[in-house]
């Protein structure tokens, strides 16, 4: 396998060697500015929004993540304050995001934009940057932009010379008299809200902001307005996803964690040391594909070469289950974190992965074996480093003797079917949660 | 101690007894309206979202919440279909709701409020409902609406005759033209979103919808609009905070489930068994205290007849930390849950409780004690049913001998103080988390 930033880039990531052909024809030279100069007083918390971390991470990362990982975009301009130039550089090579310039950004958004198209001008002398057909403008606090949406808005910027994203209203917008009261309330079904990403033929709307009045640059907030105003172009507006949303309030960071959570659990891998279709293990991954059943649940093998596990990794799976049935060490499982551990997978999200080891409950449950296991504290230490949560599951599986179906036997069938399940809802609790409050603890079913 | 409904109202509960004095004079009768005949499809969820789970509890049971516990609204009429109302029925019955009327919803949000003011009109045969001075109308799917503001558009409403919530917009508007290309966008500063909670006169809007044409009750989406086009009246505007939001998307499901666990979380109460103040079971509430430094932790005693911990039952702490440090039996935490359990503190939010126990680690570490710890699973599992997460946490603690302090036992002092740290760590994580799905864990620090 080849570890690297290839295999570190997230979901929904698709690979520089493999863009759509229709998208590749569609798009000649593309560029995209992120204005990320804002002070986030709107958020109520010091740190400006588009540097809180969602997961631990910034959550301009993330929107870095979704541009750089269309390939058709060719340069990234993102124009942050001076005092956060420095930050804005750890994050670039923390998280390895390519195809970034940086340019300091003005005191309001308009002039931020304007310094990102002036280093992509042409005239600007030694830079490295070319001027592009066609430039996207996005938020740096809009994580969740899909491939989709931005070539529709780069396509229609090509045909009308400028468009972008809209959405419908949530709230009826009104205006106010100068006493604070009603003055009249719009048409709900007439208006829509502008969100991001636009695109524009960079002449238009370079040449609209080399015309447009200081007074624009201070107060306006709408960059089709100034197309509009000073290259008469009329956006062709496009219907964009929920997800455009813009994080505003501390409320939108909570929900840009559930909602990445989310989507890094939807895939488990489970890890099987065992090719007996009648044991326990596979009994619990049966359940685990029926509680879990909006979720893809892939089984991967680390025998002979680890081959299937190479490609579930590359496809960027967060979640993994190791079955030990047929023993209770690390091994395994310390061949799979090595394997995690080589890819680079976890540089942008926390992994989990989940060690579960049955236990006989006719023997001592406490013993030797156990202390055994205890180590895994001491393993979930050293990997939270590199951002994998590691956790054990005990599994209660009561000896069964073919004596036939006595009673009691059917007792012990119904306690493991009972364990299995609790089982199984602890290791979706596990990694839905993914807290690293929790690592290395030695959980029960 | 007096179990019942009065304890069992969430944060921000004032009591019927005890009305802000500027309140009680300020408004006469006042009724709500809380129009929840939606279907939610801009959730893409089937549930309509007022009905969709939030800590297992239905959304409208939070906002419900929110307005009965205000004691100056006499009676709030709530809109709902024909097909939910034995549902909603349900969940007034579950959850104890006060004060609540139920009238059938219109196909539209303007006809479910038309409905809702008929019921309270005086001409109504046979009403228990009374003709009120000003009607608040809010919506079903806002739940964190607080005294603060209701009071500010009531007393503007007595004084203007229509009053409402607005907040600034967080997107541009726009208009688009048939072809859907721009046609112009709003200026932002002179536009506000308008949100809710709203008050009128009763008088005021109850003349309006009954003067308004079909077409305003089939599209219109504005009653301050309905005032000023009937009733000539020019709504107060108040600025509202950002916690009025509408819950419109999956996401702001999220966002609200987080913001509740947060609320819920911001006070601990420890309840200890010894008043050494040397022993370590202090020491850990020192680093609670420390790392949880945005967090009301306060102690609570069950001898001699645990009147300070009644107390702080009553003030609605939903989270208790269980130090026994003189046993390793289960009585304290039992007796912690039998009041738990009388309060009915747990019909509207889930309970944590972390039962806390300290190991020598130079004794055995799984002996028969930590057997008889394992007993917390059948407890959890009866708790479990009246919304009481008990969890376990084992902290080992070495045994320190007087002997001088020699490098080993400072070294022990340096493990302690480790452990110690991952146990607060822990004990933050359960309660934050507030996750069904690991009760009856004994975790270990």
């Amino acid at each position: 396998m080849e570890p690297g930033p290839a295999a570190a880039r997230g979901p929904g990531w698709r690979g520089a060697a493999a863009p759509a052909p229709a998208a590749a024809a569609a798009v000649a030279a593309v560029a995209a500015v992120l204005p990320a100069g804002g002070s986030g007083e709107r958020m109520g918390v010091p740190t400006p929004k588009q540097f809180c971390p969602v997961l631990e991470r910034p959550l301009i990362s993330y929107t870095l993540q979704a541009l750089e990982s269309i390939c058709w975009i060719k340069d990234i301009v993102v124009a942050v304050t001076g005092e956060n130039m420095e930050a804005m550089k750890g994050i670039i090579q923390k998280y390895q995001h390519q195809r970034i310039s940086l340019v300091t950004a003005g005191v309001t958004r308009h002039r931020s934009i304007f310094n990102g198209l002036k280093a992509l001008a042409e005239d600007q002398p030694d830079s490295k940057l070319s001027k592009p057909e066609v430039v996207i403008i996005h938020d740096a606090v809009r994580p969740f932009v899909e491939e989709d949406v931005l070539l529709k808005v780069v396509t229609a910027a090509k045909e009308h010379g400028a468009a972008g994203a809209i959405r419908p209203l949530v709230s009826t917008v009104i205006s106010p008299s100068a006493d604070g009261c009603l003055d009249h309330s719009l048409d709900r079904a007439r208006h829509r809200a502008s969100e991001m990403p636009q695109a524009f033929l960079f002449d238009v709307i370079y040449e609209a902001y080399q015309q447009c009045s200081d007074y624009d640059l201070e107060f306006g907030t709408e960059c089709l307005q100034l197309a509009l105003k000073y290259g008469h172009v009329h956006a062709k507006l496009v219907e964009g996803s929920p997800d455009l949303w813009k994080v505003t309030y501390k409320r939108d960071l909570y929900a840009a964690e559930s909602i990445i959570k989310e989507r890094i659990s939807q895939h488990i891998c489970i890890v099987m040391d065992t090719k007996d279709e009648n044991h326990v293990g596979h009994h619990l991954e049966e359940i685990l594909k029926n509680e879990l059943n909006h979720v893809k649940v892939t089984s991967g093998a680390l025998c002979p070469a680890g081959r299937d596990l190479e490609q579930i990794i590359l496809e960027q799976c967060y979640s993994y289950v190791c079955v030990n049935v047929m023993s209770s060490d690390f091994e395994k499982t310390r061949r799979l974190l090595n394997m995690l551990e080589e890819s680079n997978l976890s540089i942008l999200y926390p992994i989990v992965v989940i060690s579960v080891y049955f236990l006989d409950y006719k023997s001592v449950p406490f013993d030797q074996k156990m202390e055994n296991l205890m180590q895994i504290k001491e393993y979930a230490k050293e990997v939270k480093k590199r951002n994998i949560l590691l956790c054990g599951l005990l599994i209660y599986y009561p000896q069964v003797f073919c004596s036939g179906k006595t009673m009691q036997l059917l007792m012990e069938e119904q306690n493991l079917q009972a364990s299995l399940r609790q089982g199984a809802t602890i290791i979706a609790t596990l990694i839905k949660e993914r807290n690293s409050g929790l690592v290395g603890q030695l959980l029960v079913a």
